[in-house]
């Protein structure tokens, strides 16, 4: 059974583009509401909530898992894989390195995704002579909460945190944050119209279908927050165009 | 003793005003980093982390406690005082309303405050014939903890936020938030210059100093953060203009 998780609703991006794909994909969805976002905090504390959020889905039945949270992808994968060795997890970094094409390549996620260097660090593992332009973009998520996509305040604060990357004309951008694929407009009309933009809820959705396909049968869909509410259920019905109700995980 | 508890690191604004006043103030101050920010989550869990704050300052020794935290003062309060009857509370919205003057009021503030309708329902219980303008303004506090007070971006957030406020004309407008201090010149110069703007830290207090003024005594200053970072550290150090180094709060 196939179990996504993510600190918040950020991760349902990665269900959108499942069910883009999989109508019918059975899963379990845990989004860590009650302490969201991780981007901002520290890799210990990231590491203690990872792997409570991974024993919820164990408990439920998961045997492959998706991280649908680049903070946790960045810094939590080694303590998930040695705390559940039975499981076959799948993260959000290695699909987009892999997507990235190009000799200059930008990186866009939260402080912590940034921070820990880990695009920079595996781009260059794959070509030592790989530029990587990286900017941290705390106030995306807080926009797209806001559902500010489409307004001038967020193209605004778009173009002043791209301006570096746009002067470095780069080739790709991994957009490093499972909410940014929502502001891809944005982020679009910002750079260069060359630019390829790198979604990892896509690129994740590949890679799974390609090593994982007997995980991708068809079930129940269940959402679980732990801290479900009115305001959570409805950004998932909004952004995943279905009625979504929530139901409460309590994590041990 | 004196406690001061924030889900993060906004209710140093309530330390500042403190320490301006009396500069060796004794106190425990802890700020809830690993779960910040409360103001997205439901009353229940709001509730649940403003009794486990509370019980960490009681086992310091704390007598007085001051909820520097708006989302927890409009929520919390009665579970908050019959789980601690020994301690006496005192929270950020009483204060505040206690200062405004006029007919028209703006109250701004995240989320659950606003959704809460606590500063208009208490506004309305002192005067039934005064008219309240809310307005939630979630961007505020990432803008704030991004240090993007003076960016031209904030202040084009900040016009579109307090329009409807503007244009209502209010007498005085509540900053209903222990972020929002710091942004108080990008909000005075969005709204007509008449406007009174009540700032909670300081009515908080001054109520202090009229009703415990025998809990302001020299002693210990101590800075607990749930996850202590150097982000973290870095941030109180700008705000309080003196070398913070948080230390690590275990919660029961």
């Amino acid at each position: 059974m196939l179990g996504i998780f993510d600190s918040g609703i950020g991760g349902l991006t990665v269900v959108k583009e499942l069910l883009r794909r999989h109508p019918q994909a059975g899963f379990v969805y845990l989004g860590d509401t009650a302490r969201t976002p991780y981007g901002n905090k520290s890799p210990e504390t990231i590491r203690r909530y990872a792997i409570e959020d991974a024993r919820f889905l164990a408990d439920k039945g998961a045997t492959t898992i998706l991280v649908a949270c680049n903070t946790v992808s960045a810094v939590a994968m080694d303590e998930l894989r040695s705390a559940f060795s039975n499981i076959k997890f799948f993260e959000v970094i290695t699909p987009a390195i892999t997507s990235a094409i190009g000799k200059k390549i930008g990186v866009i996620g939260t402080r912590a995704t940034i921070g820990s260097g880990v695009y920079e660090h595996r781009l260059k593992e794959r070509d030592s002579s790989i530029k990587v332009i990286s900017q941290a973009c705390p106030l995306f998520v807080p926009l797209v909460e806001e559902n500010w996509m489409d307004k001038s305040e967020t193209k605004r604060i778009a173009r002043a945190y791209l301006e570096p990357i746009r002067q470095q004309q780069v080739d790709s951008l991994i957009l490093g944050c499972t909410h940014y694929p929502l502001l891809t407009e944005v982020i679009r009309s910002s750079l260069q119209k060359r630019v390829k933009i790198i979604d990892s809820p896509s690129a994740l959705i590949d890679m799974v279908e390609r090593e994982a396909g007997n995980a991708l049968v068809d079930g129940k869909q269940e959402y679980y927050f732990t801290d479900p509410s009115a305001l959570t259920d409805t950004i998932a019905t909004r952004w995943l165009g279905k009625v979504i109700k929530g139901e409460r995980a309590t994590l041990a």
